[in-house]
């Protein structure tokens, strides 16, 4: 029974580009921040369309949506999917958008079937994913998981001095349920991969394991500023130097510890003129690991090197760790599930982990939680250029369905 | 009789403490933008001072200020003295100042004993040698030697839109001689070191032999924006890795040719953010030698060095020249009066090279040229905090009163 329920290419396809249009750019992107007009027109679209396919949509006090389609059982939680419908100011058609319309095209299989599941199903979209117009990012699911409360979400004000209170009353969708009320039996979050991996082993399906744990750190090399014309090499302070050698260990420590990754991306030099030495240079790191422990080992080895380069060059360096995101594992239980889904729609798939956060890491805290990722062109994403195939966008759609429903047999 | 002859040191000091005071800052410092009202007040302060010191004051087309103390000869051209009174909008008491002020404090000395030489001595002070209000630099002595006309002078602008002929005519420095047509027999310029050599040996006198020749570079490195959390460190192109290991290659194939020069001064990355693994960094190169020929072989060793890192990480680069100032070779005859006048003062010299250009660079073009450097503290320059004591700057005019009379002897 199960292997014959397919979901519909076209007609999931179609909904993609229809939502588009909410706040489409003319370069093929799509704009649509986060509780603006555009938002209001796409939840509008989505609301409507949930309660077509026999859905009872709840709205909570931060805009999250839940649509509910009941199963045979009342007595346990719901099974959901479901991601964003917010995207980036030069957003893509597929971030977060692919995760919510292919749960939709679930539900409008399901319905159009009349086929009853054990577990009731649901579909969330979550508010203010993205974290552009207000920050943080994932913050509807964060106050869904009791990570943040709703006065602090509340309290966000956008960079027109706009809050978040302000902007959900305008568009209408403060919901009366509280925060967190709405349960969630487990999470299933289809999404994009937002990399290149998936794409570059000709993989279809991504099996999501977790999501790395993040550091960001933040350095300040001192020299001394001097003229570039007068001052002999042998008597420099060149603060440049220091930060080059420092640059090349954050890039050796992450070659060493795969699937670490270690970057630089953010640089300042001072007082940056062509003919000044630089006397100080800051700038950023980010190293992730899905392992703490790994995570650990490769800041042991960043403030070694700051310590070897001190000695080597005679600079002041100053590192500190401002930030860290904890790595997060999914559910193995669900993981299976996916894996099985996968495997019956005959689909190419591997193990992965997400480098990006999603709003799957906090839901995880509360519920069992896993992702399911699709490819997405060159590994671009945050871009009106992100670009994933129909078939894939498909693809993804009859795993999250095959998932959903291998997971339900437990409630037989 | 000549070694008789001894400069005033607290007369050197109080004229430099004096003129400070136009456009003196609270740090210590001096703004004294060229053809600003303060550079007028000493424009005016300086004719009635030379003129006190029995000489005949001449302005020439681009406002340069030639001060003519007559000798027993009227059959040969003057032997000059000179700098320029402009400053950076942060500059310090010394830059420049010190040598049209030690060549007044000669010609004071030189009244004072009724002093006869036999060549006519001339004190000069270059218009807008420092280049912040009107670029470029050396202005004034640019169009004496022929290096600029007029028009060109006239046609520069400052920030706030107005000319450099509106500005000379507002302070009333606009002379009626034609420039380049006041002659200079030789030219002797004093000037702090504006780097720390000097200071480092404990020398107080540099016997300038030459300026350095100079040839910039702009890089641009190109790879792939990606996101730092998904796109694994054996898939990246990273602009920033490439530019670090050229960053170095620059340093090192400098100290590997000295007194080799060479800066990385100016470092752009984009899009410059801690969660996007660069795409492409932009940077300057500042190398600096006395002869072409080690010039042009640094430029043959960057240029290999940018074939090698672009076969090394497959990344995009372009390299290109983008200017050079021709080495300056300095006139051995004036060298010789300068490194004479040194040891007749007892004073503790070396050989030097100047890194940064002055106004001598254009002059030697057009007349015998030499320059006479003394310490700076630290090698700080263009800066309120540029300082050099008082009995360097009077050896300082020591060394150029022995260099002149040296040099006048030729004419006995």
């Amino acid at each position: 029974m199960r292997q014959n329920l397919q979901i519909d290419p076209k007609r999931l396809w179609d909904m993609l580009m229809t939502t588009a249009a909410f706040g489409g750019t003319p370069r093929g992107g799509i704009c649509r921040l986060t509780l603006s007009d555009h938002d209001k027109a796409v939840r509008d679209w989505f609301r409507a369309e949930c309660e077509a396919a026999g859905c009872t949509v709840t709205v909570d006090e931060v805009g999250n949506m839940f649509a509910l389609r009941p199963g045979r059982r009342a007595d346990v939680a719901p099974i959901a999917m479901g991601s964003h419908l917010d995207t980036q100011p030069t957003g893509g058609k597929f971030d977060g958008i692919l995760g919510v319309l292919a749960g939709l095209e679930v539900l409008k299989t399901l319905h159009g079937l009349g086929y009853e599941t054990n577990a009731p199903v649901m579909l969330v979209n979550w508010t203010n994913e993205e974290g552009s117009r207000f920050a943080p990012a994932m913050l509807g699911s964060g106050v869904y998981a009791g990570v943040f409360d709703r006065a602090y979400a509340d309290s966000r004000t956008d960079r027109k001095g706009i809050t978040f209170a302000e902007a959900i009353e305008a568009i209408g969708y403060r919901g009366a349920a509280k925060a967190g009320s709405v349960p969630i039996g487990a999470m299933f979050e289809l999404h994009i991969e937002q990399g290149p991996i998936l794409e570059a082993e000709g993989k279809t399906v991504g099996i999501v394991q977790g999501v790395q744990g993040i550091r960001w750190y933040e350095v300040t090399v001192t020299g001394q500023e001097a003229h570039t014309g007068s001052t002999p090499m042998t008597m420099r302070r060149n603060a440049l130097l220091g930060a080059t050698k420092l640059i090349e260990a954050v890039d050796a420590i992450a070659l060493a510890r795969p699937p670490s990754v270690g970057t630089v991306g953010l640089v300042e030099v001072k007082p940056n003129s062509r003919n000044v030495i630089p006397g100080e240079v800051f700038f950023s790191i980010d190293f992730r690991h899905p392992e703490e422990g790994v995570l650990d080992d490769m800041e042991a080895a960043l403030y070694a090197a700051v310590e070897a380069v001190k000695v080597q060059t005679g600079l002041e360096i100053a590192c500190d760790a401002i930030w860290s995101s904890p790595p997060v594992v999914f559910h193995p239980e669900l993981i299976a599930c996916v894996r099985e889904g996968a495997q019956a729609a005959g689909l190419p798939a591997r193990d992965i982990i997400s480098g990006p956060g999603h709003d799957s890491c906090y839901v995880n805290r509360v519920a069992p939680t896993t992702m399911i990722f699709v490819p997405c062109k060159d590994g671009i994403s945050h871009n009106e250029a992100e670009s994933t195939e129909p078939e894939e966008c498909a693809a993804g759609a009859q795993v999250l369905l095959n998932a959903v429903l291998a997971y339900d047999r437990k409630f037989a």
